[in-house]
């Protein structure tokens, strides 16, 4: 017999609900004078477009306690993913554990952000080795070995990827998963 | 087309690769003089030995900063985790989210003794939900929607618990794991 379920949603925290790159864009303008558009970032990580000697400095940011602590929600993600949990067994999945300081900060972040999600439902991982239906994830390297239905959050380093179903935004979200 | 890879395990840290009872054990004994055995623990929870005045504390100890830090490791736990890395892909998965101050701790723990683990195959979750094969867990409400192979690692609290595939030691899984 197999337990009846709702199905499982996971989703991405940085550049699905955190904007990760908007943190970045800031942090180069106060600290370096360095203007990064989000044009300039077509189909490339953000340190891809910063200039040679400051590229290392990335790493070194991310690696900072408080970087993951102050991000911008996504828009309209609070308001969706409140809604999917109605339907969805909905958790959160994040590569935190490249970071370690990152794992205090982005689960005080989910606290503070959304509260509505328990901490049963939060997964904070490397690879992302989830027994779920859905994934919501700007990385195709986490749809790898995933056999569930893929949602390629779009992000600027994403733009030039191919041949995966595609979420430009929130609104895009609820029009898949909850008017169906 | 479906991709090869090597079958995955996901272990457990409390109880499996860190004896958090021990701790238990030593701290009741120097801060409250009270001695609890472990043949008192039989098909108990440690708190449900100590006299009804202390019970709250254990919630406030395991969420002490530091409380993780310090676990000893289970014996022959590195050994047999190293000898499956060769045949397994191996996780470490941990049901960490419930305490906060708990992250930063065990991931420092396993960084101390078990090195040779990437930061990849580090999970820190509440609900286990993993697309692994076998999972080794001292919990049984881990194993409720999991449909792989279900090792039940022997502690006090689940003595008592009837119907699983159970392993004793570390030498038990590597006689499962390893010798087949």
């Amino acid at each position: 017999m197999s337990i009846i379920r709702k199905p499982r949603i996971a989703i991405d925290m940085d550049e699905v609900l955190a904007d990760t790159i908007d943190k970045f864009i800031e942090l180069y303008k106060e600290r370096h004078q360095t203007k990064v558009l989000l044009a300039d970032m077509h189909g490339k990580e953000f340190g891809e477009t910063l200039p040679p000697h400051l590229i290392s400095s990335v790493r070194e940011y991310v690696n900072e306690k408080g970087f993951f602590r102050d991000l911008k929600v996504m828009p309209g993600s609070q308001e969706v993913v409140k809604a999917l949990m109605e339907k969805y067994d909905v958790y959160i999945a994040s590569a935190a554990m490249e970071f370690k300081y990152s794992l205090e900060d982005k689960h005080e972040w989910l606290e503070e952000h959304f509260p509505f999600i328990s901490w049963t439902n939060i997964i904070f991982c490397g690879h992302k080795v989830l027994d779920v239906d859905i994934m919501i994830d700007d990385r195709i390297k986490n749809f790898v070995t995933f056999k569930g239905r893929k949602l390629l959050y779009t992000s600027p380093h994403n733009l030039l990827v191919d041949g995966f179903e595609r979420v430009d935004n929130w609104q895009d979200i609820a029009a898949k998963l909850l008017d169906v």
